[in-house]
């Protein structure tokens, strides 16, 4: 056994000890059912070694782990021009806030809060019906990870449906000031399927292995996307994925991450590792406790920060 | 000539041919009257090579550069007790807003904007008479640059303290919230003056090499700060370093980087390079317009990003 | 002919040879048809007299003025317990600002601004279908005016419909909040249509006497709210009634008021008047320009300001 | 006994048995030693009855109130031309606010904020030491009184200076957006012994004639302002005078008043009355807690509110 392979397993004992595991989201019942005490944490390296621990084939809800694979899509269609309907800068705010809608007249911040991942739908939409848009990030999706079983949990994306209003009034506000193209229900019918992706640790790892490549699927394999554009969306992860908890976390771990509200954290080592972790209990922050915890163990173990002498 | 030496060449020719080279800050007349056509570029690499390029050898106000050297300063006075004093996330707003303060009770957003450097030279002062504390800081970056050369420009400094009308705004009212110990002219003296620190590049890039070693004042030489330390202040740099454009520099550049009004910018390739480039014009956002596309550049060329693979 | 009489003439004549007369508010076709050069003026005083110009007879959509007729119909449903629902306090802010319900947690300033008059129409909905509240609502302003030919503009209701992007958000946005009880759709369909009604000058200033009356419809007449009542709601509308622009409105014309962006405005002179005026042209606050001018002249000619000496 | 003498002895009984008295000021220690159990009340009628009742001949610190005595005496200096510096608008914020500043770019919303008072002192200094523009309001003040026994509290005005560091940030902040045109500290100089006046409820009811008189002194007395201008003045202290809680104060009292954080209140009743009332102790806006109650039942029992019949 690898040293590698040694540290994931220690890293997974470790949290499943650990008895102050955070809050599970509670605002829709699929999210709020989730047993706190699930761990898993996957390690896909640069060489193509798999490590698996814990819960690390159970399915999850991603939620908005998906805005990384839907900005990729989005500036697959339309490429920079995409930066002048949402910004690039972290927002100083939290993930749901309405506030910088009004100062800076509907330009969301960044791709990465709710109302930028709003108008990252919108341009996935495309003018299609929103199941064409939903069926074309799935397909996407699958490929990265290789793995023809991710599926949208139902029940999740209809709860997201019924339950979300202020999602609701982001796409609206944005409406009213242009920066929404379709009928907001259209825009938000694509963004509530999105985050209803379930997929598990190994599933995200898998999918994340272009960030890490500069681009390529694998070493020698296809091109995803450009090496800038790989490096450029590691780098709005690690300004902008944690959303007011980015600076925290690239203090702590020093990797690029997206977190999602059901507990899931895509990392990246770029160059060396795609990491995926989960655990539901979230911090004050809405960012997963203890995969935080897994993450700063690891990075630290590891010396994969980006921070910090190769 | 090595491959980087006529790299470092390559750009400063090409930069200054470019016409537009953004404003020079106005708010005082020593900075007013620097001439916008100057650049400077220094490389020292992790191997100790040093490439020099145009007005290399020119001093100029480093201005909020400073601001690393003394936070680096206070964190090895008080520890990490210094984050219950100031916070470390990007503000989302600009270098000189208030606004965060009052909503944040007095607490400033990151080390980086002026409200948080305040507080860091509030624990600098630790009790002495500014110029004790400042003589500190100066001792410190003449170290750290090896290089006893390094003054601070004694007009620069009464010309802030004449004009800085908002930094007297700033550190009066965390003194109301009780994050400003002692009394605010005391703690704005030794602000004022770190900001008037004069460096050229080289002494700035010299200065800069701790945070590419780890926190080596060079391979084998004695401790600035732990490896760790060196790690986080890199995050912070990156994420909060060019204010309310921190993501667009982590965006286009990829390196954690900190810039001051006078033009220059500090930009760390952990485990490969340490990096001061100067040109006094300024883009909308306050940061060196010429040297912001300088940096871009040479990360391009070499590689360097922290976000791409190695 | 009264001196009233006389005035209200002069006036009216005075304000058609005005030039500069706003902007018609652009946002639906149906407003922004309405020609610039109207100006219509209804003056009914205490002692029952009635004193009409201009285009005193032509109806216009009165928009925001309904609100004081949809709140004087909520707090007849449930009383003083409508202000746990919603403030009493001026905004500050422009009348469709979002952000001061993040930071208040849902809880609108006032009944006058967008967010709170939504918090009134859900009120007033009350379990019923949209057009029972908009039955009960008109048949009550028909009673107040004492005239059965008033009427919603439907047109004017299906355009706000279909381009009322900012009002929906804000609905939903309290509705995450929990402000708002009924499904936001139906809320927004009973405030889509008050705003579409339609009145004359003559209307709305008949409507307007329980204000001037002390809460009775006339001198002896039947009792629509108590004194106290009345007297609240008249500070409301000096308060908050014209929005951002309340301190000035107060400031120079000095009477309780309600403007609509139809560009009428209602003016209470307690115990002395109720004063319509239209002109549909509007200021950079979205109040009419010229009907606030003519407020201005008729308050100062008259003395009827709450400020001065009897 | 006439029915209002009776009335005002009642409603100090009433006021005297309230075991709620809200919260006395802490900031400086002057203020905290006052004994939260006072009460003073008296009414200055039209026709020149003074009733008293209570501590109404008990001095002490009007604080805010005299920003209404400031603001009359700038308005003499340079009339309309003040709005150019100082807007008439309710803030939405409390009284030290500094964000609306950032906002709007250094112009206060009204002159009874803090900021706004601040300006407004800067228009009295008019280039003169401070002591002479001190001077000058109080020779002003003891004029509208009638009585030149009124003075400052020196260690209350020391004890403002040794403490005011959100004042001293208010006033640098403006200085920045070049709204202050004198040193900030000869400025809040003014401010701070303004502050300090000490009167009693009898001086300051005495000192509110103007107001009531439409501008003079008394009836056929001196002309003070003109009617035009106590209007406008009036107009202001209801819709700002009372801070955030400015609507609530209309809402529920319907006079025109002006608090002060020494748990002093002037209200004018235009054409009735000019009413001056003490109690220490502060609600949660800063306001007097049983002195804002007296109003409210004086305003109810006499009918005099603006916004009622007469």
């Amino acid at each position: 056994m690898t040293d590698l392979a040694r540290l994931v397993r220690e890293i997974a004992a470790e949290m499943a000890g650990i008895p102050e595991r955070g809050e599970v989201a509670s605002y829709i019942a699929p999210l709020a059912a989730v047993d706190p005490s699930r761990f898993g944490l996957c390690v896909v390296t640069a060489e193509g070694e798999v490590h698996l621990a814990g819960d690390a084939l159970e399915p999850f809800s991603i939620q908005s782990i998906s805005k990384v694979f839907a900005l990729t899509q989005a500036l697959g269609k339309v490429g920079e021009a995409l930066w002048q309907r949402v910004g690039r800068e972290p927002s100083g705010t939290a993930f749901n806030s309405i506030v910088q809608l009004e100062r800076e007249q509907g330009i969301p911040r960044n791709p990465f809060i709710n109302a930028g991942a709003l108008v990252v739908a919108d341009v996935n939409l495309a003018g299609h019906a929103p199941r064409v848009a939903i069926g074309e990030l799935l397909r996407f999706v699958r490929h990265l990870a290789d793995d023809d079983g991710i599926a949208i949990d139902e029940p999740v994306a209809r709860a997201e449906q019924a339950t979300g209003f202020r999602n609701i009034a982001l796409a609206n506000y944005m409406k009213a000031f242009g920066n929404i193209r379709h009928p907001p229900e259209l825009t938000l019918g694509v963004y509530f399927h999105q985050c209803a992706i379930a997929m598990n640790c190994l599933q995200l790892a898998m999918a994340g292995r272009y960030l890490m490549h500069g681009g390529l699927l694998q070493p020698g394999g296809a091109r995803i996307v450009s090496s800038r554009r790989a490096r450029r969306i590691n780098a709005l992860m690690l300004t902008c994925g944690h959303y007011d908890a980015s600076g925290d976390f690239a203090f702590r771990v020093g990797l690029p991450g997206k977190s999602g509200v059901g507990g899931g954290i895509l990392a990246i080592a770029p160059g060396r590792a795609s990491i995926a972790v989960w655990s539901p209990g979230l911090n004050a922050n809405g960012n997963s406790q203890i995969g935080t915890l897994a993450l700063e163990r690891l990075a630290e173990a590891t010396g994969w920060s980006v921070f910090g002498a190769a």
